[in-house]
């Protein structure tokens, strides 16, 4: 079994350090700095307890050097998504595809691909990039997967890497679960980044926490279906549970980085307006953060 | 004629040094060193050509110094009305009273004073305090006044003290004058304080603009009485002309200082649901200024 692991951000290189404790592993990068990094450490995880585990890896630049009996598992943003997916459009129909975006932007256009077998992942756990070799595992989340289209059976290795520190999960509804997961990233992200606050001080500023509340009230009547899957409960047990953290969204605005603001975001907005529902408190908070990213009338 | 002004922050300390151009002007202060500052001093007014006129006033920090043959002007921010009201309410009853706060919380409030003659005023100069004695003149606008209640004559002196850099103009309705000036403050005010803009940016930022826009319309679906006399275009020009200015509520925020969130947008939210109309988007960076000021749960 040969993984190739597209894109070494927090995410991609989190899923490499794991799977490369039982599997041969090849990174696919961008940037020659990266892949000299890779090539001279491989990975470093930072584990919860401060140990650091070193994982070899293969690292390349090409495509060309995906073999036809890979798994790919494609994990660089949405906003790199567009450049990679031409490229995948020409590996072999057999190759099984899984990709771990945020949001769900993706979806429809990841499905368009020729190839057989496509699933979808959804994270839940905490990573930050430290170095362009280095991943700081932040919290233990499991690891959701759906097997959209083709062999479920191609998926079945992951139960073998599974660990008490890498969970995983197989969910059947993959859009259900980009779409769950994009929710609460709605809740939780934008607030966070317009107020510059960790995910547990929306539990303790009275008048975050009260937007918090509006916006998953708002949220739900635009979805009501979501209700029961999603309760508040659980997303104020998720603020708990990451506490500590800064939001991607945080994080992104404090490097000033482009935010997944749109794709994630923007796409449930579209969602609700598509079904005849608008979500002004969510909308004003995405313009907020759009605006924080200042583009220029 | 003996003008008394009660505070001597950036609205009072611009007030009392035009109207001691031509009258006898006593500044009552809460804090000693300010008092002493002033009497030492006087007020140096920095003009927008950049001269500095100083100019002698009176200090104290006694209401008993306040004769019964007084005009007073009441220029303390809405959250220290609560203290300055009792006070009010022993003096005599002829005496005329003038209230330049923001907002609209005031209002009913100070109709229960027993003076008889109650005035209220709408500042839309430029005004920055500088130190204890000395206030920087940023931009021209005209004071408007509205009388309430009581004699118009006892206003008339006002028209003595009128000049290019200090207009003046009188006008009929003082809730309404009240109202669209909070609706200005709410369309520039908390939009600059949460994105730590200058006014001028709320039309070159284009996802700030969008808001801008969103929430005038917000705005007039719950007031439309309002589009007439407060237009899109009016907001625009005023963005314009104090391009280069902090909103009071971004200096609020940048200086940690409590806002006018309340008395300005939570008066406006709270007499659009007395109305039966709902505005989120106000909402929403009402409850994110509130949050930014970081109360606890």
């Amino acid at each position: 079994m040969k993984i190739v692991v597209i894109g070494a951000g927090s995410v991609g290189m989190l899923l490499a350090s794991f799977l490369a404790e039982r599997f041969q592993v090849t990174v696919l990068v961008r940037r020659k700095e990266q892949e000299e990094a890779i090539r001279k450490h491989g990975i470093h995880r930072i584990n919860l307890d401060g140990t650091i585990t070193r994982l070899p890896v293969n690292v390349s630049t090409k495509y060309e050097d995906i073999r036809s009996d890979s798994f790919v598992i494609v994990a660089v943003k949405y906003t790199h998504l567009k450049e990679v997916l031409p490229r995948l459009e020409k590996l072999p129909e057999d190759i099984p595809l899984l990709f771990v975006q945020n949001g769900l932007a993706h979806f429809d256009e990841v499905l368009k691909l020729p190839q057989k077998t496509i699933g979808f992942g959804s994270c839940q756990f905490g990573a930050q990039k430290e170095n362009d070799h280095t991943v700081n595992h932040r919290g233990i989340g499991v690891l959701k997967l759906a097997v959209e289209r083709g062999k479920t059976g191609d998926f079945q290795w992951f139960s073998k890497v599974e660990s008490a520190s890498f969970p995983v999960q197989f969910v059947d509804d993959a859009e259900k679960m980009l779409f769950e997961k994009a929710l609460y990233n709605c809740f939780i992200n934008p607030l966070t980044a317009v107020l510059q606050i960790k995910n547990g001080e929306l539990l303790t500023n009275r008048h975050a926490y009260i937007l918090l509340k509006a916006l998953y009230e708002e949220c739900m009547e635009a979805f009501p279906e979501r209700r029961e899957t999603v309760s508040f409960e659980d997303v104020v047990s998720l603020c708990k549970k990451t506490a500590s953290n800064s939001s991607s969204m945080l994080q992104d605005r404090l490097l000033n980085r482009k935010t997944e603001v749109e794709s994630i975001v923007g796409a449930v907005i579209k969602k609700a307006e598509k079904n005849g529902k608008s979500l002004p408190i969510l909308k004003t908070l995405y313009h907020l953060v759009l605006a924080l990213e200042g583009e220029k009338t």
